[in-house]
């Protein structure tokens, strides 16, 4: 295993329906901007595309989310959003995050989301197989 | 076959992320609101909730909608949806919405959603049965 | 005035987020896509940017739109957002609009949203600027 | 000051719009439901509307969020959002929240948010006033 795994990046424009009251995107599309980074990147990155894991019975539930928010993003404004496996567990997987403004690549938030793997069939917590781990230990 | 159907409410109270950067509700919500009625509606006041159609393997399809907006909601704002079937067609119905501001009862905006009745397991446009004409006839 | 006003496209990506619980894009989120198409078009095509708007003391406000849906676009898609000027009115302009999944330029939607232009201060609607029908009668 | 500090409820209903593609309500929106309950109880229970707050020049700014998920919440699910103040500091406060299913008041998901306050014109960081600690000292 790779105790320093890749980071990758994808990018992504802010639309105006991202953007709250006080003209900065919304509080919480920031998690959503992460999980369009994450399937992007799980099938241009990983070579493992949701589809494949649902193929295979499993499927990946959100159990948690931690988010700190540095700058707004605004009107219009590209970002960069990287991801990467900081933690590779017995049901899942924690994968920490940065998003960028790209103009100036200025911190605008970071985190991390917790996932376990789950049974399709059953929905419940199951073991990650190897050949996931071993995809994801690039 | 009732010409006078009846006008059915739903209320609901705008939530924060609703709003866009001019602080009124975002257009396209109007339209959530709606289908939001219409689930509520199916099920009190109809008798037929979505989960008995896709049960009888149909499901409902939007093919089109129109709205006109005349006032806009803002935070906090309560308020009412209005939905009525305007018309029964071979395969779907149309349903007529407005929207009022509950204080006082202005209209927020107005208009129709076009739905045609598929075959869940085909996903093809079928025959709306008797019976959901039926229910629908009220 | 032209009267075979210029199509303009814009390349957008689906958002997990975007998703309704059929695994298709949520219908309101189509005049979502428009209006990100139209900031962009108004910044990058007409030489215009909402932002210019805002510092000549007007505002646009959507009066009304309707939409047609075709073909669904799903999970990741790109897609195309066609818009042009159809309409140049005193107080406005209507706006058509079609949506094309990008593999194979298939219609997913049209549709034409309605805008008036109000002063940013009274908030009221106003007579369209020369200048501004200028812009956008290319 | 109150080391115990209050707990109150908002309810809401799911919407249509919420649900992801798992049928479920989608990850991002629990903290649109937490905010929802934050305005909410402003007014309802602290006696100190938002709006309240831009009059005396200030805003609220998170600065920091995190979830845990338990269960999902379906489609027309009624649930309770339960908020309360658990730390006061310099410059703003952290609340804590749960959401429950409302049958069966089984735990949805829990978290906590940071906000800071700020300064309405300047968007600096301030110090918080005496009378909000005191407001949010129930």
């Amino acid at each position: 295993m790779n105790p320093n795994r890749t980071k990758f990046d994808s990018e992504m424009q802010v639309r105006p329906d991202d953007l709250d009251m006080n003209r900065h995107v919304h509080s919480s599309r920031y998690l959503d901007y992460v999980l369009a980074a994450r399937y992007d990147q799980m099938a241009r990155c990983y070579g493992m595309p949701m589809e494949e894991f649902i193929e295979h019975g499993f499927s990946w539930v959100m159990r948690g989310a931690s988010i700190l928010y540095k700058r707004p993003l605004g009107l219009g404004d590209w970002f960069v959003v990287r991801t990467w496996i900081h933690e590779i567990r017995e049901n899942g997987v924690a994968v920490a995050f940065e998003i960028f403004r790209k103009e100036g690549m200025k911190l605008a938030a970071s985190g991390s989301c917790d996932y376990v793997i789950v049974d399709g069939a059953s929905g419940r917590m199951t073991t990650l197989p190897v050949w996931i781990i071993e995809r994801y230990s690039v």
